[in-house]
């Protein structure tokens, strides 16, 4: 099954690199058939008509896939390297979220954000991560709240926060999932939360969780956190 | 605590590259302590001892510090990307992995396998991961074994693999973990096992198991079935 993404539903018209893509990768022709979404739930069973570069297509089946019935969302203080940033989007896209915020906390440096997350890149990179793993909605994505505004915005979910004071006192993340809710999880910096954002956190419903025994980088926590509640989602 | 990894338990020096790092980047002074493991479960508390480029260190004390009570095993056809390979090593040995084995499968091109997996840049690529996620045991990494020889020879662990030919009559590798005892999982290149591949595997024992609803990427496969094992361990 070919799929490919084309955010406007009314453009029926591939975008010049999954035209490219189709033609050239896929080897693909007119009248073959081709699987559309616009990355919202809607996926159409489409005939493609290339012609030169361009790759439209025609409609010939739609539908729309339902969301699942639990969401998972993410806010985490980016890391200091771009690829990092990127190889989350990607793997926690394919592994499924349904929002992903990079936050300024206390201890992220807010003058490189913008070179460390590029929201165009992080939404081409989930896009095709959406298309690779067959799903059809694109996670939001977005870029500079200030933690405290986004902490204090959070509602309806259960809300948690990765912060292991010590070990034996805090519950793994999987642990507090509550099955069928929605489950919001903020991951720290580098340099950790400071105590203020922890205790703003608790003042504002959040439980502390732990990710596991072990000490896991910003990007693979918010990797490891996101595919614990999808486990716990899916499983129990 | 400043660990640092030493293979040779009887040289009491840091290598160029953590002498380095130590005094140029850490800014460590001669009688500072230092923590150095040598990645097989001994964990020495040690005084600095910096002269010139070298940075050797006087033992204070010295522990074993034990095995879990459990493994993971993960086998895995290697990517055809390198940094992809190199980024699964990284991840699982930050998440917690005794062994992995970069296979040769059907569906692996043998020739570009030297390029894709590099064993001195994985070894070196998971010492910093095993450090950087204060563990003490390095994964054991293989690299060449050939498909049918290796499903053959391995014993006394839960032995599944990663591979749905219908969703809903697989079970999810996180329900098959037994606790306490080891685990390994194999998975597949991007074209996926062959038949006779999973054939081979049920007849010696393995059991086909799922990673979620969503289609993963090979490398996020091998991440998400080693975070799974580790969850179902340290969790049930």
């Amino acid at each position: 099954m070919h799929l490919f993404y084309q955010p406007d539903s009314n453009l029926y018209e591939l975008d010049e690199e999954e035209a490219r893509h189709s033609s050239k990768v896929l080897r693909l022709n007119s009248g073959d058939i081709i699987y559309v979404t616009n990355g919202k739930g809607t996926l159409q069973k489409c005939v493609l008509n290339i012609q030169g570069k361009k790759a439209g297509y025609e409609v010939l089946e739609s539908q729309i896939i339902e969301r699942r019935p639990f969401s998972v969302h993410l806010a985490i203080a980016p890391t200091r390297k771009a690829e990092r940033n990127e190889w989350m989007v990607e793997k926690m896209t394919e592994i499924g979220v349904e929002r992903i915020d990079f936050m300024l906390t206390e201890h992220t440096n807010a003058d490189t954000i913008n070179r460390v997350v590029n929201l165009t890149r992080l939404n081409r990179i989930a896009a095709a991560a959406m298309k690779q793993s067959q799903q059809h909605y694109l996670p939001v994505i977005t870029i500079g709240n200030k933690y405290e505004a986004f902490v204090k915005g959070v509602t309806g979910s259960e809300k948690l926060i990765a912060y292991v004071p010590d070990h034996n006192k805090v519950e793994h993340v999987f642990s507090k999932v509550k099955k069928g809710s929605g489950t919001t999880l903020l991951i720290g910096p580098e340099g950790d939360f400071s105590e203020k954002e922890v205790s703003l956190a608790l003042d504002h419903g959040f439980s502390t969780v732990s990710l596991g025994p072990t000490r896991l980088r910003t990007e693979t926590a918010a990797v490891a956190g996101c595919h614990a509640i999808n486990l716990a989602q899916n499983i129990l």
